[in-house]
């Protein structure tokens, strides 16, 4: 423990105090927290109790608006001004086969709203658009900012990883939670997502919230709390604001992996792919045009999305973008040049009937073991490996067709993988449950509370 | 941040979230969390969000044993059975004018009880045993433990400082607590305390758990509260217990400061002294002889108290451990031989009227502010400086009389405890007060909670 504290002119030990016996603390007090933090000037055993104390006495509105813009404002806010069109992204709060951004960000560019992308890589059981982007030979997620800029004012998209210049406060918050046990506060999760997003220099932000087995927030309940507090932070920014909350219960789409993920993002680029995948870019997109300005409602966002897929100028947006980013476009007409894994298995159905549930969180720990994603930031990816899905819930099955295909690399992890995927998709011979919707609630306005 | 977490066996952050997650730790997570942070291997930042959400959370009965029992083996634990002696000690949670310890060890030593008492220093605006001692010129509170062990044997009593080789756990957890705003939690006092005092190898202990406006649980219920569950943690690790909710609303006898309160205890130990002084004396050696096996009731051991003061005995026993720990027991005798301070002032009462309240705090704080008590650890203190107080709540004053004398070295810091002492000394015309009770409660045995 260093004696830093007794000299220090901001009070940290205030600041705990009032968190602990649940008064508000000033903007002014959050700042200070945060700004003394990411210089250095108190220690983490200091903020590691604060940020408990956080977890278990909440945050009102204003404080969490405060400790987004403090943690946003530690580092570069990017200035787009000079864009001419309007800059609107979308971020997902985590999925199992979730590639909605490699289709969302050209078709929205297409449509004349600015897409400048800053997303992550997967963690845990899910997938991340670096680890998808990076499949394509050649792809470059580390551009230099001047470079991210010129992409974007020619294509009107871009997507690459978050720079060390970008609220460098949530990197150092975000490295202590993770050994203290304070991730897990909608307060302190919606405050490090909307920083970061915000220091893209968007007017307009679609967030995708995530329910049910495969996402972070299991409940409709929990999604719509976090989905309204960062609804309500946003605004307060005074950005444009919609949180879509969204099914997460199976994979999205058919395919799971990196590479795999890519050929899945063309065919909807093309006019097929899955029809729930579908339908979820054209929400996503409905949204993200009427946030930016370019259509008056969000059926007609919509409307225009599905014409911009039929001309095909979708699919060139995200031709140019990648060859922009230094990634090897042919891949698009030609899947075989994206990683191939060397392998592939049939896991089968033992009894005929219909698929009654697909544990999702399971799934993608599946793709994990594989190779797919990593456990550690640390890991690294095998971009070929991965899962095809023949069937989805509500499906009907014979017994001995298949239900997957594993792609792999490893036999004995491949062995695992199977055993996960069987033990995970339910077959009852019943009929098939109602399905779950896949949009399950639209907040668009938040909703006063606490 | 040290990457220690990731090979570290014992998985602190597992502890972490069940204590958030308010689920009840085991004891062997809870001796896994104390020995690890002991020996370094649990980073302050841990362990610092582990107490908050200790604070926040609480802890049961059994958690509470665990982590006293933890803290009190990460250090030496006495061993005193070569004593024939049942060993009782007294321990009080701090106030201001208690000098109650200084009377206690000599008196139940004399009657046939061995105290092998560890004491503290006064921090803000309390006085500290150590301190007092002192005050005595010569005395040395710092004897080796084979030492201590000598003049135990040799006169029944001891009293010194705590040693590196007790509970290292507590300072360490201590200064953590200090720094992070968890030093407010019951279970986590009520830990701290215990496993310092039964590192002494005692059979028994007397809490004399303050409450009002100079303790530092300033209502009945929270110093019950404390009190109880230091009670139930003592019995079970097979101690014999009490604790005695005592009145700290007001100064306890008539001087503050040490070197002053040293012939406070001269006066109480040749049967004078002020009334509520000698009354709580003589409640605690009561209890402290039940306790240690001496007397059959608490009354009689009181009364068996009263006579070796009468007699001369206490005294006597004093004066052995003084000269036994190398202090002058000539003070004894001629005060004078004590550090005297300079000069006095008198603070005189505006008004005729009765003593209505003392608020303790303040009067504790004039004293810390003339140099007799001490801010930071740091800080040493002037033995010589202090207050006598001349009324006490309920007591008539004429206008002009004199409610105190301040004794002081320095005139600056005189006139700021002088205007400390007057703002806190109300004086109504109206009839006195209901006097509070000296003893507030006896919690003999606790009752089963929480």
């Amino acid at each position: 423990m260093s004696h830093s504290t007794v000299t220090q002119t901001f009070r940290a030990i205030d600041v705990i105090r009032k968190k602990r016996d649940g008064v508000e603390l000033s903007r002014a007090e959050i700042e200070g927290l945060v700004s003394a933090y990411t210089k250095g000037e108190i220690p983490d055993y200091q903020v590691s109790a604060w940020l408990m104390a956080v977890v278990l006495k909440g945050m009102t509105r204003p404080e969490t608006a405060a400790l987004t813009d403090a943690m946003l404002h530690s580092g570069e806010v990017l200035d787009l001004s000079s864009l001419p069109a309007r800059k609107v992204d979308k971020h997902s709060t985590g999925g199992v086969g979730d590639k909605t951004s490699l289709v969302l960000a050209p078709l929205a560019a297409a449509a004349g709203v600015a897409v400048p992308m800053i997303s992550g890589r997967g963690l845990g059981h899910t997938g991340g658009t670096l680890d998808k982007l990076e499949a394509i030979p050649g792809f470059n997620v580390n551009l230099p900012v001047a470079e991210f800029r010129r992409v974007l004012e020619i294509c009107g998209c871009a997507m690459i990883g978050q720079t060390a210049e970008i609220a460098p406060a949530d990197r150092k918050l975000y490295a202590l939670r993770d050994v203290t046990g304070t991730v897990e506060s909608p307060y302190l999760i919606c405050a490090s997502i909307m920083s970061k997003k915000l220091a893209e220099g968007i007017d307009g932000l679609v967030l995708d919230v995530k329910t049910g087995s495969g996402a972070f927030m299991k409940s409709e309940k929990e999604a719509a709390f976090l989905a309204e507090l960062m609804v309500e932070t946003g605004e307060r920014m005074g950005k444009q604001m919609v949180a879509l909350i969204t099914d997460m219960d199976q994979p999205l789409g058919n395919m799971i992996g990196n590479a795999l993920e890519v050929v899945e993002v063309v065919e909807v680029l093309r006019g097929g792919g899955p029809e729930d995948l579908r339908e979820l870019c054209l929400e996503l997109a409905g949204w993200m045009l009427h946030l930016g300005g370019v259509s008056k409602t969000v059926a007609d966002g919509k409307q225009q999305s599905a014409k911009l897929i039929s001309s095909g100028k979708a699919l060139e947006r995200f031709r140019q973008m990648v060859e922009l980013q230094g990634g090897d476009a042919r891949v698009i007409d030609d899947p075989k040049l994206l990683p191939q894994s060397r392998h592939t298995m049939r896991v089968t159905s033992a009894r005929n009937g219909y698929v009654r549930s697909i544990q999702c969180e399971q799934v993608g720990t599946a793709c994990v073991i594989l190779g797919g994603g990593r456990e550690r930031k640390e890991d690294s990816v095998d971009p070929a490996v991965g899962i095809v899905l023949h069937k989805k819930v509500g499906d009907r099955v014979a017994a001995g067709e298949p239900i997957a295909t594993v792609y792999y690399n490893s036999e004995a992890k491949a062995a695992r993988a199977r055993e996960l995927i069987e033990a995970n998709c339910e077959i009852t011979e019943s009929t098939p449950a109602t399905k779950r919707p896949l949009i399950h609630r639209v907040i668009a306005k938040a909703v006063e509370k606490n």
